[in-house]
């Protein structure tokens, strides 16, 4: 769309039917994703916002479930920040409706990519329905393709292409909790629930008719692992003991848990991104990443925003344009691919560090007496359109504060006190005067 | 031969023609190689040592050649320690005649493996003579087909294989310094010699043959690049002012320069390295490292001894043998591949910075103190049979004893006085009463 509006004539080839037939084949089981204020921004630049998040269950925060029950929830920011979740069927579908208003835009279904030669920007397509085999010449070659991108497999083979894919121990199954006999959700519908268990992890949210889709991730081996589950018992001793209030909802649990496969979670990193003034990789075909933090979509709709600004600044000059659209993203882009791996620990250990919880409340309290100045890393990411690197380092500075608080003695029982305040602010006259704090936001 | 020795029928196959055919065409241009302690260990026990090190030349120390002159010549070590440079035809050929003993290896040129079918260990093989293809079947694959390894692109096709290369911005070329008129070497044959100048490198070995093989490591693009350099005049305008004392020894240096491509640097690792009780990767197929640390070679042998170690431990248990195997030398490998990497920048840097020298002029007089306490991490990587990783553990603890050292008041000016020696004294009770030090060598 951002091509389309420049006038370029645009071909977009899809490998599965088209998603706007209701009863178009072959497409992946349709899974939950997250959108934050980053990729809804970039959905707003090109007039689909409002339309998507129409689609979208709004989250405003977590709520752990302990197995001795509910914890207190703990809300994301204190602006009434939330994520929206959207299947992403249904997020797809919205965005083809809306690109079919672009006259200059063809779409080609059921069109799978066999080939690819570089230098020409040639590709050959088989079709899927008839296996008829066409060969497609254009002037530059977009491979919006994907974590396994048939694109990027032949970049590989040029000499000096840099490339990582990197598998966690972990995968995941997705499980789905129905609405109530009453017609309602099992648990909060705007929650992001989470039951985290130290080594493993359920971790659930609303879909618009109100069920719940969990994951379970669990190590593929070891003691307790997708391996060690062999039985129907198995598994529902598993839930019996480590999330016993899901189990009353879960009727078809057993059936559901052995009909799916897990899931492995890979983080792709590679470059050169771009192949001379002709062919640019693009959302996942350049940066796989685990879904952990929620960014994997809306990292992709920001390379298209990036994408666009290098076309403000450099024209039709695609040479430039690639060379830049590489520079400003890929550092931004191999960072949450990191923090997005990392973020795995965080999100299993919630409950059982006493320390890691005492300070994401410190964390709170001192966001909440300097809104705009102390703003936790997570809110950054996924709050803002602050570039991720940036935000990596504000709180790379910021983390000193917090790490000083929690070394004053006793700060177990004073954090709450009205003197632990007063350090709070002599501590952030001491980091704002250390640091020219930067309050303007520049995406590129 | 370890696993001819265990009596297995053993096949090998291998692209290119027969070495120890004089006229054997297709092979790589014979590229020099250095052995050190750790593989000659390796071959010594398959008894082909001896045989290998009167092909060698033996390099005893560096000398770096600075553009004012040379400078002193630096031993490695304190115990006539030698790196041993060879060309590779010339081991490999040393390595097929021994085999050859063996009638239980039977030796199959000229063949390119083409596909495989892990499942099955059945490899697929085309004739580069004839274009024959045939298929072979083996209960075990040993996949010893170097950094750009079929068997291993096979691999990567399972889910959770993990992979990465990684190339420097740095290639190399290698050029010749024939010997001089009076038939002698240009330049000392037992020294590594250096021309190290910040960004870029010359570096050089002598051949049995009394030539020199140096090597050019320069950045492929930037404002001193192979890319820079276009024409004959660009090439000798760099060695006059870069490498005086290189240029009357160099007569057919341009055209050399322009003969050869700039080869790449690349390190590679993966990870699961075997299929089941089926396959393994061994050698470059399994870890491929840049030749900085001069280890690629002996890394790839020592494989062999440390699988020949898990055969002793879980006889023809192949599942139990492979796990051991990958278990105990990924951590080391993974860690030579960095290492490699980073002593890159150190060779360059030699010359420059005062500190970095001081620091190389401390640690020698404290390894000349205590010989067994404090051994350099050069010296414990190239001159003994340490595990990797165990040395990188030892230099860490270690290093403690040189910051403090360098951390002195003056001293740049005190270095090797009485009182300095007093300190290193004291530093040293302090570190062995601190470490348990372990002077057993334990491979496995």
């Amino acid at each position: 769309m951002y091509l389309a509006r420049r006038e370029y004539q645009v071909d977009v080839f899809e490998r599965y039917s088209d998603l706007r037939r209701l009863d178009a084949p072959g497409h992946r089981a349709s899974i939950s994703m997250t959108l934050c204020q980053r990729g809804l921004q970039v959905l707003g630049d090109i007039g689909v916002e409002e339309a998507i998040r129409l689609l979208a269950v709004p989250v405003y925060g977590r709520r752990v479930h302990m197995t001795t029950g509910l914890g207190p929830f703990q809300p994301y920011g204190n602006r009434d920040e939330a994520l929206y979740n959207i299947s992403r069927n249904e997020l797809n579908r919205a965005l083809l409706l809306h690109a079919a208003c672009f006259p200059n835009i063809r779409f080609h279904y059921d069109e799978k990519c066999i080939d690819v030669d570089l230098a020409t920007t040639t590709i050959s397509l088989q079709n899927m329905q008839t296996g008829v085999i066409t060969r497609h010449h254009s002037d530059l070659l977009f491979a919006a393709d994907g974590a396994y991108s048939v694109v990027r497999r032949y970049m590989q083979r040029l000499d000096r292409f840099n490339y990582s894919q990197r598998y966690l121990d972990y995968g995941y199954r997705e499980l789905t909790i129905p609405v109530t006999a009453m017609g309602e959700p099992a648990f909060d519908r705007n929650e992001l629930h989470l039951w985290p268990r130290g080594h493993y992890l359920l971790l659930g949210f609303a879909n618009r008719d109100d069920s719940i889709t969990v994951s379970l991730f669990l190590p593929f081996a070891g003691a307790l692992s997708f391996a060690s589950l062999q039985t129907p018992e198995d598994v529902r001793q598993l839930f019996a003991q480590s999330f016993p209030d899901t189990l009353a909802h879960m009727p078809w649990l057993e059936e559901e848990y052995f009909a799916r496969s897990a899931n492995s979670l890979v983080t792709i990193q590679c470059s050169p991104w771009v192949y001379r003034d002709r062919v640019a990789l693009i959302g996942d075909a350049a940066h796989g990443i685990v879904p952990y933090y929620g960014q994997g979509a809306n990292a992709g709709f920001e390379d298209c925003f990036i994408l666009d600004c290098c076309l403000d600044r450099h024209g039709n000059n695609w040479q430039s344009v690639f060379a830049d659209y590489e520079m400003l993203r890929k550092p931004n882009t191999d960072l949450i691919g990191d923090l997005a791996a990392q973020h795995f620990t965080e999100l299993c250990d919630r409950v059982n560090d006493s320390r890691f919880l005492l300070r994401k409340q410190i964390e709170r309290k001192v966001n909440q007496l300097y809104p705009n100045v102390y703003i936790p890393i997570y809110s950054m990411i996924a709050f803002s359109s602050r570039p991720y690197t940036q935000a990596m380092e504000i709180e790379r500075r910021q983390s000193v504060v917090i790490d000083r608080l929690m070394a004053l003695d006793q700060i177990e029982e004073r954090w709450n006190s009205a003197e632990v305040e007063q350090i709070i602010h002599e501590l952030i006259q001491e980091f704002l005067s250390d640091h020219c704090y930067e309050e303007t936001v520049s995406l590129v």
